[in-house]
């Protein structure tokens, strides 16, 4: 393979069919920005719609905003924009809640649906509050169920007749490798399983088939590649069919048919809405929708092609120009999200050292270096310039220095 | 008694302490609000704080903000302002999720700190989504439990050897009753049962003393008296004699002793923190904290002196003014909130009638006239215009008319 110049990176920009886009987000001056996988950027219409929001709907029209801004309907509304982001239909998803509170939501209906069944698969290097939650659920039942743990390529063995539920994460949160939806889901539910998906690090970053892939829940989450801000309320996708089978157990009151009616019993509303608990954070909703508008306009093929050309090329210039580094994402581009993570015993101070540079990416524990590439906003060049400070920083030796191995609150 | 006058009621604003802090929010022009209870007036001061969040931290340090600008210790340090409102020490109190969220966290905790009983007591008029939960997570547990719901006055009489926890909300809803914090959580204790409050409609407009009440639990409403904007996330107090005790359910990665060691184990964190699940709405969390800023200049005291006086003298003025309307919340100022309630067989074409005047209350199913009186932005002068408004209304019948039956989504 040819060598890669900064020209050829240069020229990749000047072919970029998503090129534009970047100039629908906000972006610092002198940052390349490798992070959009923990945080999305934020996106140039969202101050005003948050200050439309905020002094237009609450400061003019208060109370009355419910009815007349829509407020009520936007965890529906939002949902359905998200649908098309994952390939669900209308009425099959809402935004809600966390990340973490919609996994109970989803868990909980999983394990009712399947009760004879006492055990929950997993990966061990499934994102940690996936784990936790699925514990919080367990000794909450009375630890009847168990949490099986394993790699990603037993995932297939260690489901049998007693596997009430398969809960992977589409993309992993370290590796960044990415499971082939269709086969997990189909030999998950051979045998008698239901198939939860996390989208946390999928949604908007990678094509999503729910519908095509037959799985039977997913949540996900906003702030990442749907740009929703910090903290976005999440999303959560039960499949039609087992949408009306009971209720789950957060049981709120905007998940009651009539929450106006204010009745003492609950009665479950029609379809996905059942999955709403309390009144929606509408200021966080709304930046939400203004991320997930800014992607519902792009083209989702283009997204991908775009994704695996950044992340291949970043890989083919880290291997030409620095030394020392391990690959841990897959190489094959099919079998990857949009991040790419490299292992290096030393990987914390050599991510300060470049967050001091302006290249920012995270450090995932122990020892990998974490660089997500947001096609809506990452050009070729940042992929040169991120490489290039990632050669400096490794041949000089500096970032063996006291003040890169200070830990922050958030790593 | 004498006839109050509108003059009578001009010299109460001009001899109002908290005047002033009307000028802390923005209100719009031609409107008498008087459902501060249902969503909370927009402060002055929260649009700039948006902004400053979304375009400053957000879009110019982003992924950096979570420590630069401090929004992990969002949940912790929002909660240490909210304890300051309501009794309870530092470390006390979390900002997190809905109130039905934390309702559940408690409850879940409350049955497992009172593992041999099997009753959850409430009153049947409480806000519906504290039922709402107290049902998803009994049949969560496979029914064994039972929530017994009694009217207020039988509340003592049916708390017993069986009953685990006794859920009130401190401030009906619908009827401005206010339980007396300290006998009842006395006599629930007394018989062994733990007491959980929601402070909904408490918390910013009544003076609350949890560590004065020996109470075990409580939840409360950032979107009411707190003006934390629609949607705010809530809060959740657990008495420091429990908080270690083991961890609640919805065991999320930001309640882990250390989220970011992403360790496949949930270990809780210490104290109060652990109550915290997923990651924080930073920009509803942010406007949250507005709210309670502006709560926290003000003196606790004024505000019931105020809220008490203003009650009663729109329960006087009614009684003078009006015919045809009973009196729901008590009399006497001890047992009410901040809120009157008034009985009319067709409320709710004459509130829609009083809001399209421009004196916005709200109607509660069925027969419900609700008016809240928010002390920091509320004025004498208000009252009078109320009342002279539904005095016209009533007195003209301008009420009947078809497009004030009709019901819209939100009521």
């Amino acid at each position: 393979m040819s060598v890669l110049s900064r020209d050829d990176l240069a020229k990749m920009d000047a072919a970029d069919e998503l090129a534009a886009a970047r100039d629908c987000f906000v972006l610092p001056d002198g940052v390349i920005y490798l992070d959009g996988n923990s945080l999305g950027a934020l996106p140039r219409a969202t101050p005003d719609r948050l200050r439309d929001v905020a002094v237009g709907q609450w400061g003019g029209d208060l109370i009355k905003s419910w009815n007349a801004h829509g407020w009520i309907d936007l965890p529906s509304r939002v949902g359905d924009k998200i649908a098309r982001l994952i390939g669900a239909g209308p009425g099959e998803v809402v935004a809600a809640d966390s990340t973490s509170v919609n996994l109970f939501k989803a868990l909980a209906a999983a394990l009712r649906l399947n009760p004879g069944r006492r055990v929950i698969v997993s990966e061990r290097e499934n994102f940690p509050t996936d784990l936790y939650i699925a514990q919080g659920l367990i000794a909450l039942l009375g630890r009847q169920h168990e949490l099986r743990l394993v790699e990603a390529h037993e995932i297939p063995a260690a489901v049998d007749h007693d596997t009430a539920v398969v809960m992977l994460t589409h993309v992993n949160y370290r590796t960044g490798a990415m499971h082939d939806m269709v086969p997990v889901t189909r030999s998950t539910q051979a045998k008698g399983a239901l198939m939860l998906w996390d989208l946390a690090h999928s949604a908007g970053a990678v094509p999503v088939d729910l519908t095509g892939s037959g799985a039977d829940f997913a949540v996900g989450c906003g702030y990442k590649y749907l740009n929703g801000g910090p903290g976005a309320p999440a999303f959560i996708w039960v499949a039609p069919r087992h949408q009306e089978k009971f209720e789950q157990p957060l049981s709120g009151w905007l998940g009651h048919v009539a929450p106006f009616a204010f009745e003492p019993g609950y009665r479950p509303a029609a379809g996905i809405a059942r999955y709403i608990c309390g009144t929606p954070p509408v200021l966080s909703m709304v930046a939400l929708e203004a991320g997930v508008d800014l992607a519902l306009g792009m083209d989702m093929a283009a997204i991908r092609r775009k994704s695996v050309a950044l992340t291949d090329t970043f890989i083919r210039l880290v291997e030409q120009e620095c030394a020392g580094l391990a690959l841990v994402s897959p190489r094959e581009p099919s079998r990857r999200g949009s991040q790419v993570c490299l292992r290096h015993d030393e990987a914390y101070p050599i991510m300060q050292a470049l967050i001091a540079r302006g290249v920012i990416g995270d450090f995932r524990a122990p020892d990998i270096l974490r660089f997500g590439f947001a096609p809506l906003y990452v050009r070729f060049a940042d992929v040169w310039e991120a490489v290039a400070s990632l050669k400096e920083i490794l041949a000089a030796g500096s970032w063996n220095r006291p003040e890169f191995r200070v830990r922050a609150a958030v790593t």
